[in-house]
This record gives structure tokens, C-alpha cells and sequence, in this order.
């Protein structure tokens, strides 16, 4: 209701702000007898975390996760699990300029609308750094996933500004700093990058996040359907301005004859639904593609007004990522994780028991 | 949790076939004293039945309104509102025909595998019949914004197909049989149209709705973001595959000095943001723009299986909208009504006593 | 949110008003497949109508229960089911005399005060009318409990006013008007009501209600407690001021060694848990009583105010119950049907694959 | 959902397990801008600590609560306010020897069916140690309920076992172990207690809490009545099997002439609603009494089985509370608190800005 707790039956709930004592969330409904330890967590975190090349924020977190309840022995017992992450690298005077004026493009002047009080330190909890808990709480959920289903959940970079970038070798995701699934283009987006930096400028980024091996029937009929809760999701990420499911945008433009997938005994001919019919899935793989708009704070001076309703003049200093979308690609496989461990227990509650005849057919041919 | 019902605190559960008895929907947390008769809700479902036009499907429903409860002596109380819809032009016969198949591109093999059990008559429970009430729930919520906010909100189709139609002329959107606002293409877009629907083909279109009036300070700022709600919202029409706020993918190639909107005394200086930062709503207009795919149900033969897991080619016949993007506008709004309202009544939950000294300036300069 | 709803997985929403047009409720969550038709509904709500004896009141009410959607060939399809009862015998002359005042010991005053507006005609919905629908959807809960689970749920009066009544022969609760489970007291019961009526005053009731057949399993450990989902249920019903469950009260005294169910092979050797130990069923049946406070419309003069502030005398005429707790019994047995099917499926969606080794001992030896 | 969070717009999520690292709670839906500090929360834990006094157990935790979230600059921001309590007295070799059979009246059997797996140190998340979170929430909805609406919270116990205990005089409550409203009675508990202790047993007892200063129109109509939320908060407390509101179980014995509080301009004649009326505040006082079942960890041996479904006699050694009611008197005002909380930030959602002519009338004449 108030903003901070995420799915239905596996609920995480969020806490703390950028500069505060902690950050970190509680998951309630992980089902029991799951192997867990801070080791199956600790690696999606250090994917996501700042200083890991020159193109990030040079905050310098370890992220280090500590699990302070529901696991037993090495397992979920099924009650609530803990994750907490200590802040060890908050500088709140780098953030001291900006307590007066509200930064154009960030949440400081809606928040102070809103509760008529904020926590300017590092943008307190509009920070994107809050996305770690979900980053630690996906990792369960991908867990989860894989060994009771197996599915597998993986993202990439698409664009970033106006390159575009393919994805043409999903090993390589890993092997460079921008999530990018390729070996191409990695020197040119290391030039982009520098320049801007120096430019004192930020930009957007696309990324591209996919789900497979799912059973056809997850995903409710009306509201939360699989691709409204996939929406809501990504759409709530710090600074994610769009969504697309499947051929999205492009749908606009399609004939009924193109974008319909046609089922044959081998497989999908095409997957221009993304994996979604009527909110639920059809077993071919959840396509999901986001928009990242450019970080917000700059080191450009630009215009705004501060407290006292008068003109002022903003230059962000403190450290800051020039483009928020290279550290998001963990982020936006976390969050589709959530989506779907939501809805494979909701299945579990709602069809349980249910038996069809009919096979599914291969998700694609 | 089962996906029929929308919204935390103004709940709108939707209930109904397309070819059943009745469909409809009760809304609870309506905030007592609001004038309200079934002539407040009954022009909003107007806009949306079928039959207006020779370009939507045929099907004659009056779609008329009733009240159940909720209201008295021409007053809403503070409880229940339901709103009944009976079905009056149900043809079931017509899908005799798609009972033992799957139609590519539509619902039926989902639901098939998910619940074991499916209404195949006018798509059962996964038809864009469905919307109907959340239209009427939605005009109830647009009084309530008007009067207690003075927020409005409209739409208009932006693209159908390859045709992209500009936002010329706000006056023009009910007197064209598109929600175009425009008095150009208008031909065009009837001539399209005609030639489309002898093909026996389908295509998508593009949508764009506004809200305008909100104070800064609706949302919530990590999950339940006004921006995430919208998406969820949007994305759970049926057929959406896309949803944009503000800038959307346009927001990749930009740079955070040219989408960072500047304040001025006078307003804001531009509205890449489309009126969400942080989740929280600025002042400035909502803009939200969404993709339709295609109509799935096409009188070309396509490739598929049945029930018995056999090779099977499908044709749709009954009666079907060759775009169901242009009876969507309506149902946009309404959307984004129920989103609006929702965080309306939180904000005043959460900071009903809180006061700002700081003025909010103009949405735009 | 707004009180209208009840259940997590079977969910529940209420909607009308005593004197409205209708009342009824839509069920989203209900498991696909099921047998479902009005005759499997209907018998429940006969029993719980008004009009059945001369010791209830005089409304001449069918409830004839409509079922408007979510069943397809005589089988639930995991969409929601809409049961509508149309009000038929609504006088709301009868209650012209109150619209001014507050009745003493009613809701009135509270709805007044929360709401600025309340519908005064029958209690509006206050009404323990109300409950119909709930009766409705608890016989649907029934249903698929005792087909999926053998559970098994049954009620009965335990005490009117003075006179306490022994469970002696389930046989029975049907036989007599009162729900008692004895063929004896059945006079002194007849002669009891009759005097109160005459007199113009009205009296409360002890009930108790059992549910049999349950695994060990169901229940939440912290919040939602099956024993705290039951007392929410069951404090609900209208006039309810009191819910034990197992030993109840009882065991203040009690000592831990008298209290405790000692577990044999055979069986456990007592039931003061009355079937929920740390908010979890224990395979025991569950026990609940509940108090009923006399109806608050009596026809005796009482000493009120009126909407002007000013001392007004109140007397109620109209068509009441001089003792609701008389058709309380089957109101009770479905909001405990309510509870167990909601954490039936949340069982299914927690720990739908755990296997347990140790089998679990009989409810009793 | 899955039982870890209470409460829809104040919600609490509650996290640990008795002899874990830590327990603790996330406060989602706290309105910003009330003063916080630990300072404001530790005095409640002190009451419910243990080792207190010589007749509860002898565990020796400081119960520390550290604010980690949601507080800048000595305020609450409007954004979830995490506490954390280290768990500093775990010794669970003390537990060894129950690890392999399951307590009377324990939830040892219960949790191992619903999950298969269950921590057995201390009762893991069964232990009522697991309140402890509950009373620090509680204590920031004391808080605010008195700044912002002169509510004030109390309970007291009104029977220890066999021994009535009179509500005298409130302010003794502080200054006797066991929270007890008299001067009186309090050397013949002592010596009850120190009897009970050496005899190896546990016994029950009764609380009675009250909350004043409440506006009318708290609480919702049909579920979600204030009472209900009363019953489903105190029923969730550990050990509790009863619950009434006002006259409660007197009530069944009562006419309509004596239980219905009649209105008067100086205020109620009285009070057996307990300031309840149709699920939503009267203005009069909240009255609730619980019953509080004996321990169920006793020294003297019991009958049960083991997880080979073999018979064991089970004695409980380690640090127990031979009456756990003696501590739960501050655990009822937390739990009171956070109900009332809840309710009144809804009200403010849902009526907001009603405006009632009539004024309401004093609690008491």
C-alpha cells in the first residue's frame, strides 16, 4: 500500500535509504526446504554493485549481504528471510550543495511535495541503490526458479545512446563492463562512455531481459496479468521510462497475419507475443525490453528554484553513474525473477491440482 | 491475488463472460457523497460499445448501466458501488467453430493450459468485453477527480497501422469514428480501414492519453510508483504490448541535459518526464502513450493445433473489431482514472495533515 | 481496504444494501473444475432466510440466488463467480421513524459519523442481511473443502439467553428452529422466545461451530493465524461480541499440565486447542464459540438523540429478530467454511511440494 | 499474505526466529514528520522484556532496538522505518533434547507438517519471543495515535489462574510484576507464582486492555470492522484462545433493554459495545478482554510422540515463562495500537474530508 513491499505470495518488502545505517528487505513466502546460503546471493550483487569499472559510480560498496532469518541448516524454512546490507561508503557532505534546490529531472521535488520532509543524503530512498535488495531477493527467486522449473533468466544492453547493440553471444554478457552480448562495439562504447564522462553529461540506455522455460499457464486473466506485472515491475526501476513485451512497439505496425504466432507440434512459429496470451504464459520465452532515461544528476549547471521558491542554479558534484543503465541489467532480471516466482506459487494455489491432456507444445519450433 | 480486482484503495472487482448472463463490476472505497447516477456512466460506455461505427465489430449491446448499491438518494455512502451490465446480443454459435482449437494469437491455448477449463464463447472471460465495467468504474472515478482535484484526463488514437495521426485538434476526438484529434487523415484512415477489413486482416494502432491537474505528490516511491502503476494499468488492456511515460524509448538517445526537465518560477521548462519523477507525480501533465497489437481473431486461415494435440488450420468468423485499437481510447482513460484516484486517496492516507511551504509551480511555463 | 472483501486466495466481495435493488457478492479465486449450480448454494441460504418460524422475523425474503458468471457447463473455470440475490420485500416505510435518530446499541450513530451520509432503510448496510451472500459463497467453500479435504463443517445454539443448551444429537439441528443439537429444551425454547417477543425486548446466544477433517498444516504462523482468521471471521457477523476457540476462556484456569493435548499414536488425548496450536491446524477439529448480543431494534422506548443533537426517544417498529442469533448458525459455519478454504490454497501455494515423513496421529484416540 | 505482516496502510513486517541473530520489523505507512528516536520505543520493550522479575523467565536479553531506516534528523520521513533487535541470550543446547519429539501443546507438530522443516532453538518462529518487534511498532503507534488524535493505550490482568484481580487503580499497574491495577492481591500472586514454579506447572490468565480518546467512525462496515481487526490482532497473540469486546460472553445473557447503550447529550449510559457499534468507533472507550492459555513448555513430563512416530515423553527444560500472560500486557497495547493506527489513517482515505454537522456526544455521561 505504501510502496515498499513487492508481490503477493513471495513478498519482499524494502527498506532504508542510500546514506542511512542499512538498506536491505524481508522476504515473506519463500517456500521451505530451498538450500540458501549468503553464497547464492552474494554474486547477483556483486554484478550490480558500484566500482566495479571506470564507467560506474566510484562509491566504493562491498554490498555485503548478511541473512538474518529463515534459513535453518542451510535451508528456508518457509518464514521470513532477512537480507541486510550495511552502507559503508556514505559521503553525506558530497551531497550538502543540494540540500536547498531540487534537481531537475530527480525525485528531490516531488518527494518534498509529497511528505513535506526528505532525506537529501545521496537522494535517501530514490536512490537507485535501494535496488540491491531486490537484486539480493531475486537471486532467491532465480534459485527457485531454475530448480523447480527450470527456468533460467538472463539480460543484455540493447542500446546505449544511440548505438545500438546486438545480441549475437550471451557469453560474452559478462566479459565486458556494459552487460553487452557481444564481442563487437565494446571499444566504441568504452570511447562513448569516456567522452561523456568528460562531457559532464549522462544518457540513456535499452536493455533487453529474457525468461525460458516456463510451463504455459502462469499469469492471472485480467489484472495481473504476467505482462501487467512485468510492466509494473520494470517500470519500477529507478529512471525506466518504457516497457515492451514481445514485438511491442513494432505491434503497432503489424497485420493480424504477422503478429499472431502460429502453434504447430514443433513449437511457436514466431514469438511476437513474448510469451504472454491473455495475461498468462504460453510456455515460449518472456521478451522484455526497457528504456532507461540519462541519470538525472549532472555535473552541468541547469536551472531550478530551491526551498524558498527562488531561481537557482544546480551542478550535481558527489559520484554519480553517467549512464544508470549499465549497472541495470541485474536489476531487470531480478525483478522479472519476482514477478515470476509470484506467479508460479499463485498457480500452485489457484489450478493445484488441475490436469490437462493436452501437451504443451515446444516453445518454439 | 486471483486478478480480477484493481486498485488498493478505490477496489474495483470485475466479474463476467462475454457471452454470459451479465458482466460488471463492484467498486469499493468510493468516498462517500459524490452525486452519482448510471447518466454519469453511461456516456463513457457509449464511447467504448460496439456497433458505433463499420469499423468495429458488429455486435449490438446497448451496454446500459445499472446501479446496485452504493448510492442513495442520488448520493454514493462510502460503500459498495456494483455496476451491472447484462449481455443482450450473445451469439455463442458463432464460435462453435473454435471450440476445439487454439486461434493463434489469442488466449485460448493459455487459459486451456492454466486452468483446464475454458468458456470458449466470444473468448469467455479473456474477451475486451471485459473492459466495459472497468469504462463505467472509471467514469465514476473521473467525477471524483474533477470535482475534488479538477483533474482531467483524455486520449486519443495517435497511430493505426503505418498511419501516424497528429494531436492537432483536441475538439475533433468524438467527432471521428478513431479518436483521432485531428480533422486530417480522417478519409484516409476510413479508407484504410475498408480495405483492411476486406482482406480479412487485422492491424494494431497507437494510443496516447493525458491527464492534467494533479498536484505534485500522488505516488509512491519505490514500488506502487505512480508511473509503474500506469503501466501496470495500461499494459493489462487487453492486446497492449507497450507502454511509454513521458519521453519513453525516445528517452535512450537522449542526454540528461536535454531530458532533465529545468524548474522555472514560471513552470516547468519542458515534460520529458511526463509528470512522474521518483514515482511521485510533479504537477505537470501525465502523459502516457501505449501499442495495440493486432486483432488475433482473423477470418484468414491460420496454422495451429486442437484439443487433441492434431495439426489444425483456424479461421475466426463471428463478429470481430478489425483494430482493437480504436474502441481502446475510452478504455485508456478509464485506466488512468483508476490509477489517478487510487493515489489520491493514499496521499491522503499517508500525509493528510501535511503542509508544504514551498509553492508548487505552474505544469508548464 | 475497505471492508468490503474477504479472503486472500478465495476471495470474497460483498456488495447492496438490505432495502437496495440487490445484494450479492463475486468470489475471485474459486479453483476451476468444480460441480457448481444454484441447487448447491440455494439449500444454505434457505436455511439461513427469514420468515422460517414465528421466532424470526416476518420479511418475506426467497433468496433466490442467481449465479451470473464464472461457471461454464456446470463446472467453475477459475474465473469469478457472481451470485446476485434481488431484494424483494423491501418496506422501507417501516423504518421512516428513524431516519432522525440513532437506535441505541445500533450502527447508526457510527455509520453517521463516518461516513456524513448513511441509508437509514433496514440498516442500509448494517444489516445482518448482509450475511446472505456470505452464506452464498461459504456453501461454494464447502463444497470443494469436502471434496478435496473431506472436511466437514456443522453448528449449532449452545445457549439462548439463560438457558444453556447441551450438543447431543447433531441428528437434531435441523428438526427445531432453534439449530439445537438436542431433542430437549425444545418447549422450554418455543415458550422462552414467545414471552421475550410479547414483552418487546430481544435477547443474545451462545453458538458453536466445528470444523472436521482438516490435515495438520493450515495456518500462518505469525499473523493470519487460523485461529486468528477465525476470530476476525466470526467477531465480523453482525452483534458478535465474543469468539473462543478450543478451551477458550476456560483456560485461564487451566493448568499447563490440564491444557496441553498430550499426542499418542492413537490419537490426541484432548482437544482444549481446540485444533490450532502456534496458528496452524493440528488434524484436530476445530472448536469456536461465539456470543451474540441481543438485537439492538427492540420495540421497548429508549432514550437516544436525534441528527440535531437534541434527546429523542426511539422506538423501533419494523420486522426484526427478537433473538439474531437464531439464524446466526449457518452465517457462522460458512465464514468458518471461508477461513479454511482461503488457507487451504495458501497452503497449496506455500509448501505445494513438501513431503512429510511422519504421518500424521488420528484428531482423537 | 503468508503471515508475516499486519496491518493494510500502518503495516508491519515482522522477521526472526527466537535464537536467530536477530529479530526485528519493517514499518511501512508511518506519515512522515512525527519525532522518533529509539528513546521512544526501548520503555515498551523494557516492559515486555524478560528477566524482569522472578516469576518469568530468566533469559537475559536487553531487547536493544536500533532504528535502521525511515528517520532523518530526528523524524519520520514517510518511508519504512526498520527496527533490529539483536538476539543476544541464545543458548540453544537448552533445546536439544525436544528437537526430535514434539510439545503438548506446542507448535512443534504443527509447523513440521505445514513445512517439513521447522528451527527448533527456542520455538524458532513459533516463540513468543517474536512479539518483541510488535511492541517497538507498537510503541510508534502509541505515539502518534496520542499526538495526533489524544488517544492513550492501556491494559492491565484481571486474573491470574483461579485468582481474580480487580481494576483499582491504573497507576499500581507499573509498580507490581504483573501488571496488575491494585495494591491489592499482589503477595497472594507472589506466593501463587512461586508454588506454581516449583511445581513444575504453567497457568493461564486473563488481561483486560482499553484504548480512549477516539473519534467516532473508525473501523469499516462489513469486514475489516474495528472489532474484528481487534479480535484477528488479539487472537494472534501467543497462547491466546479468547477474545471479547464490551460485555463480551455476558452478552449472550443479556436483553436488548440492558445491553444496548443508550445516547444521551452528556455522553453513553453505558458501555457494552465497547465502543464498537456496527464495526466502526462509537467515541466510547475500546474495551477488549483475552484469555491467555497456560505454557505449554513445562518441566513436568508429558505424553507425546517423536519424528519417527514413536512414542516419547517429552519434559521441557530450559528458561521458560510458567505464565506467559504476565508479559503479554504490553503485547495487547502494541497490538491495540496497531489496529487503531491502521483504522484511523483509512478513515482518513476513505472520508477525508467529511464533514459531520451533528457533533458526537461525550464518551460517558
Amino acid at each position: 500500500m505504501s510502496g515498499s513491499s513487492f508481490g503477493e505470495l513471495f513478498t519482499v518488502t524494502n527498506f532504508g535509504e542510500s546514506h542511512g545505517p542499512a538498506i536491505g528487505c524481508v522476504i515473506d513466502g519463500c517456500p521451505p526446504g530451498l538450500a540458501l546460503s549468503e553464497a547464492d546471493i552474494q554474486p547477483d550483487l556483486d554484478r550490480r554493485r558500484p566500482g566495479t569499472s571506470r564507467h560506474v559510480t566510484q562509491r566504493n560498496e562491498p554490498d555485503a549481504v548478511e541473512i538474518l532469518s529463515g534459513v535453518y541448516e542451510g535451508k528456508t524454512t518457509g518464514t521470513p528471510i532477512c537480507l541486510l546490507i550495511r552502507n559503508t561508503d556514505q559521503r553525506s557532505k558530497d551531497y550538502g550543495n543540494i540540500v536547498q534546490t531540487f534537481r531537475p529531472g530527480h525525485a528531490d521535488y516531488t518527494y518534498w511535495h509529497k511528505y513535506g520532509i526528505r532525506d537529501p543524503r545521496g537522494g535517501g530512498r530514490s536512490s537507485a541503490r535501494l535496488t540491491a535488495p531486490m537484486v539480493g531477493a531475486g537471486a532467491v527467486a532465480k534459485k527457485w526458479l531454475k530448480e523447480h522449473h527450470g527456468v533460467t533468466i538472463r539480460g543484455c544492453m540493447t542500446a546505449l545512446g544511440e548505438i545500438d547493440i546486438p545480441v549475437e553471444d550471451w557469453s560474452q554478457v559478462g566479459e565486458n563492463p556494459f552487460f553487452a552480448a557481444t564481442t563487437q562495439h565494446i571499444q566504441q562504447l568504452e570511447d562513448y562512455m569516456d567522452a561523456l564522462r568528460k562531457s559532464g553529461d549522462s544518457v540513456g540506455a535499452r536493455l533487453y531481459v529474457e525468461a525460458s522455460g516456463l510451463p504455459p499457464g502462469w499469469g492471472q486473466p485480467l489484472f495481473d496479468k504476467l505482462d501487467a506485472d512485468i510492466a509494473y515491475a520494470m517500470m519500477g526501476i529507478n529512471a525506466v521510462k518504457g516497457v515492451e513485451i514481445g514485438a511491442g512497439f513494432e505491434s503497432v505496425r503489424q497485420r493480424g497475419t504477422e503478429h499472431g504466432d502460429e502453434l504447430t507440434l514443433e513449437g511457436f512459429a514466431s514469438n511476437n507475443a513474448g510469451g504472454v496470451l491473455g495475461g498468462i504464459s504460453t510456455g515460449q520465452d518472456i521478451r522484455v525490453s526497457i528504456a532507461i532515461k540519462p541519470t538525472s544528476s549532472i555535473r552541468t549547471p541547469r536551472q531550478s528554484i530551491d526551498l524558498a521558491g527562488q531561481p537557482a542554479t544546480v551542478e550535481t558534484l558527489g559520484r554519480h553513474d553517467p549512464c544508470v543503465g549499465i549497472r541495470a541489467t541485474p536489476i531487470a532480471e531480478a525483478m522479472l525473477a519476482l514477478v515470476l516466482i509470484d506467479h508460479a506459487l499463485r498457480q500452485r494455489a489457484q489450478c493445484g491440482d488441475v490436469r490437462v491432456d493436452t501437451p504443451a507444445i515446444p516453445a518454439q519450433r
